[in-house]
């Protein structure tokens, strides 16, 4: 069960000049809606980020080679399959696939962008979406977000999806925004997946700017498991039909946009975490005071994939030497531990390096028996900052992750 | 159960110059001997490798210190306590247990080097050791290396120890290690110990390289979950009592002495992970054609780290995606993966970075079903090499680890 996510998702906003149309193609099974097209509008800007793995999959390249060439008008995704580690024969289904919307929508094959997550290995059965496609183009609708957050997923447990609102000179602003993923990566049937759109107007080299600015605080700051996957992906759509444009980062009213941008992209990366495989706790690693934005990073990162932690937080246990050992094995040149203060919740359980005076067990056991839990670190060397998200590690991880295949 | 360990021992051959002691000091609870005197006759050389954990405990510092000062004549290891995580108390309990030993055998407190393994953040009983150490003099015997290796033992399920002899120009000099720990770190309950003695006689310079050579492609080439202990420590003891002598290593001999520290802190290292945290299995990845050994290294922990490649190794999951997901992100720079081969034990299962046309799903499970796998990575990149050995992840490290102060 997801962590403080409801199995219902928000309302969520149309964006004038997006619209969604999902499928049944029955790539891995039939009985589910598993492809969706997204239609963009013409004057459209839309910027992307993509995994940063070597071994990216087939519609990676594709999908990064087709937008750096042309404006997007499809985004076409499909479940079931990743289409990954497929060589030639996978670089040639993911091209036929923007072909057979092309043939269907009128478009050119090169304004589709292909999207795929599932198997990982197994050629795109793309004979099965040319077959769907008519169907999920019949389906477009501006309230298609629903189905398409729905269509998308794997084995989440949940559909993830949000929309904020800002208003600009009186008007309103609107970013809404999907995702799927309930970890960082399962090769099998997984992979992260975000679109989000908006319908202000922006050129693209600014909304490329956000989308990666926003993604490092957000989807590149949680981990389940440390892993990368081969097709991770999120986009960001640039309308421009509510009439409001911003132009550079010092437009009126850019500050407040570009702030509640990152906010959704933040939602929906924790939400992929409170939906991580097995997941029974939502952890948020604050590490300050570092002499750099990277070394808080690594700090908060080395905490978040530390086994022994995440094991500990799944069983409530204060153990918090786990803690401190990660904290130790980091990597950070020259760390004075003496400077060192650690903090589960409000209870202070390191000062100065050694174990807080104050600390009693009962009250690390009432923090650690919550279901949200922050760990903040203090480094003492400097004045930056940095937050990632995680899970703990729990029993369902190893049988969801040993028994997923058989 | 460990992997390919027999729960006894093997012939463990004495080493003229050292004697080993051990007593019960009941230090987490009574009913075992959690105490382990060490005696090295005068004018051995001692070497020493310890944790590069920023965290280390109370006694890696005291070690540190008193081996770079003088000539150590007695190591003292307790099991059952850390003291670790315990700021000044804890500094000021080690040196106590050096005096400690000082007052018993007549040495100076400084030529005690203490360790410690254990529950962290507890200050070490001083006390209760003081009063068992009568008893621990009075057991040294050049005989008591079995004793040890069960003495320093805390959750291993089998005590670790192996004998090695070279002949050097007719005469017979004797390696013999034993060691503790169930992975790199638990520190509740873990942490990597290995003490190995030779009666060669080995200049200390040339002591220290050897063993930071050895323990480089051991005890430094082994993870079960990444993290590192605020206690490791590793220690060679060359005694000379074998009337042989290496004052180089050009010296006659030295070349098969090395090999044969090597093989045994190799067999010491791996028999950590063959009775790793609920490990099933053995695995050894095996990175050839990288640019530099860093490179070798760095993929090969990318892959032992891995939660999905250690979680399909558990189910005996011929999930290669997960392999190339794996080397995929683990940062080499250019990685050209159209080049990248990768085996399973003899079966190729990626082959110029795709699948290999030959390979079977059922040919990868005839791997995957047995208990030591070794998973083989070229990368076409140059002539480097690295090896790291691992184990799968299973139900029981969750468990180990999650319930373990409960």
């Amino acid at each position: 069960m997801a962590v403080g996510l409801s199995a219902e998702l928000p309302p969520l906003l149309a964006v004038n000049g997006v619209r969604w149309g999902v499928a049944e193609a029955a790539i891995k099974r039939p009985g589910r809606k598993d492809v969706a097209l997204m239609e963009i509008c013409e004057g459209a800007t839309t910027a992307a980020v993509y995994t940063r793995n070597a071994f990216c999959a087939a519609p990676v390249h594709i999908a990064r080679r087709h937008g750096a060439a042309s404006a997007p008008r499809y985004l076409l995704i499909n479940s079931g399959n990743a289409n990954a580690g497929t060589g030639e024969p996978g670089m040639l289904a993911a091209e036929q696939s923007c072909r057979a919307v092309a043939a269907v929508t009128g478009c050119d094959a090169g304004a589709v962008l292909p999207f795929s997550t599932g198997v990982i290995g197994v050629v795109l059965p793309v004979a099965k979406i040319e077959a769907a496609l008519p169907q999920a183009v019949a389906a477009l609708d501006v309230e298609g977000w629903h189905a398409a957050a729905h269509a998308i997923m794997t084995t989440d447990t949940v559909p993830k999806g949000i929309s904020r609102q800002v208003m600009v000179a009186g008007r309103a602003v609107t970013i809404t925004g999907i995702a799927k993923g309930s970890g960082m990566i399962r090769p099998d049937m997984a992979t992260m997946l975000a679109y989000v759109a908006t319908d202000a107007a922006v050129p693209r080299d600014l909304l490329q700017g956000l989308l990666s600015a926003s993604a490092d605080r957000s989807f590149n700051a949680v981990t389940v498991d440390g892993d990368t996957s081969t097709n991770d992906a999120c986009v960001l759509v640039a309308t421009g039909k509510s009439g409001v444009r911003f132009d550079s980062v010092d437009a009126e009213g850019y500050a407040g946009f570009a702030q509640a941008v990152l906010e959704v992209c933040q939602y929906l990366a924790q939400a992929m975490i409170r939906d991580g495989e097995g997941a029974t706790k939502f952890i948020t690693i604050d590490v300050r005071g570092g002499v750099s934005e990277d070394e808080c990073r690594q700090v908060a990162y080395t905490v978040a994939h530390s086994p022994l932690v995440k094991t500990a937080l799944f069983a409530s246990d204060p153990n918090w030497g786990r803690i401190l050992a990660a904290v130790g094995r980091a990597g950070v040149v020259s760390m004075d531990v003496s400077k060192i203060d650690i903090y589960l919740g409000d209870v202070q359980i390191v000062h100065a390096g050694g174990c807080d005076s104050a600390y009693t067990e009962a009250a690390g056991q009432a923090v650690m028996n919550q279901a949200e839990i922050t760990i903040r670190i203090e480094l003492g060397r400097g004045d930056a900052v940095a937050q990632v998200w995680t899970c703990d590690f729990s029993y369902d991880y190893v049988k969801i992750n040993a028994e997923y295949r058989t």
